[in-house]
């Protein structure tokens, strides 16, 4: 039986999450149902990132195994004219069969997008969190750096869905601001290797803080150092959230 | 009475157009709407583009002569609150009590996007034409050019509200491709001192038969010449344009 990586990008608003769920509208169950009706095969799909209701993706990667012996392009054409407007699938592609979507990807890079104005934002409204003060970018990011590296991140996991091992390492954090026509968007881009419940948007809640000059910079090590979820800023919301990409070891280097 | 000239945005994807109609959802009648919320009054604004159902803008003109006194500043944080999500005033600023929106223009810039991918578009979805195949926007540009200058543009105007005079001026025409993490993206700027009905929506219909190879670039004059709709492309969908900016002669220099 083939199996694919498939690459996947959604708008999030209308989802309830990834996750299939009875009478819910999901990115999986509209992915198993367009699969379902191009080959007939009810197939139960595994992604990377199990992203939360109103979290975007450009590139959340998924594996399907399957009995269909349609080739990979077919595929691609065939699930993207029976998907919504609101998913597509960006690539088909084979891989081994022993591949699997979540135990061997080596890291994630998420991006939060926040406007930062006093006017609301428009075009771009479900994909951003509003915020009407200045925030300083530039303190933003020196406290990001320092959260960089291999640390105990349980000042960051959301009640909800503990692990038992809270240390996970963050190979960068950038912070940038305007650019693309857009002044008024602040972005923060992190990657690490693996991800606790809502940390990115703990460490994005946390990192704006600093940003508004409610905390100076050092106080992030401080809460890293505390591992208690109620030292840290509050949970930035979801939809400023997208998963931009997964690395596999078979990937080439960038 | 003040008089107050309005810069607004919004997503058209949901509006049945600029122009008030009864049991129609549409800008206007937002507009009017938040006015009267704010301040207990009502008025009839006039805009500078009465753009069609699902049209965009980011710097739509509105003029507003008013008897209330509250700060113009007061008004844009006010109407701002009560106007729905897709909606925002940019700017209210005081103007001279003869300034109208519509008569007092001297230029317009639209722009037009397409998305060109055998991938559906997702994250800009209602606000581009999505075409297949791939375009020569080398060719378009070079279309474009032909178009530029004091015309007679009576091929590019759509039945349904015809003017006596057809002829205008296009200042630009401008075609790029990419930029912005969009390498899909095409855009068409055009500028001119007024436009007939659907003009940039026919220009670009007509532009993308040129960058499809469908048609030589030079079959432009030919278009141009015959001053008959007939002889023209066809009318690029509503929710690829957008009014980027209108010219006053009050306007500092760029």
């Amino acid at each position: 039986m083939p199996t694919y990586k498939l690459t996947l990008a959604y708008d999030g608003t209308e989802f309830s999450g990834w996750q299939a769920q009875p009478g819910r509208r999901t990115v999986q169950g509209a992915l198993q149902d367009a699969w379902r009706e191009i080959t007939g095969e009810t197939v139960r799909v595994t992604a990377t990132s199990r992203t939360d209701a109103g979290v975007h993706a450009l590139g959340q990667v998924v594996g399907v195994t399957t009995e269909s012996n349609l080739p990979a392009e077919r595929l691609l054409g065939g699930i993207n004219a029976k998907l919504p407007d609101d998913v597509v699938v960006r690539a088909v592609e084979p891989v081994d069969d022993d591949f699997h979507a979540t135990h061997d990807a080596l890291g994630k890079r998420y991006r939060y997008r926040i406007h930062s104005s006093r006017l609301r934002p428009l075009l771009d409204r479900h994909m951003v969190w509003h915020l009407p003060q200045p925030l300083d970018a530039g303190a933003m990011q020196r406290a990001g750096r320092l959260l960089e590296g291999k640390h105990d991140f349980a000042s960051f996991q959301s009640t909800g869905s503990p692990r038992d091992c809270t240390v996970r390492t963050i190979t960068s954090i950038e912070v940038g601001q305007g650019g693309a026509g857009q002044p008024d968007l602040i972005w923060i881009d992190v990657s690490g290797d693996g991800f606790l419940y809502n940390m990115v948007r703990n460490i994005v809640g946390t990192l704006v803080d600093v940003g508004a000059g409610r905390r100076p910079v050092e106080w992030i090590s401080e809460v890293l150092d505390a591992c208690d979820r109620t030292a840290a800023g509050q949970t930035a919301p979801a939809q400023g959230l997208m998963l931009m990409e997964v690395k596999f070891s078979s990937d080439s280097p960038a």
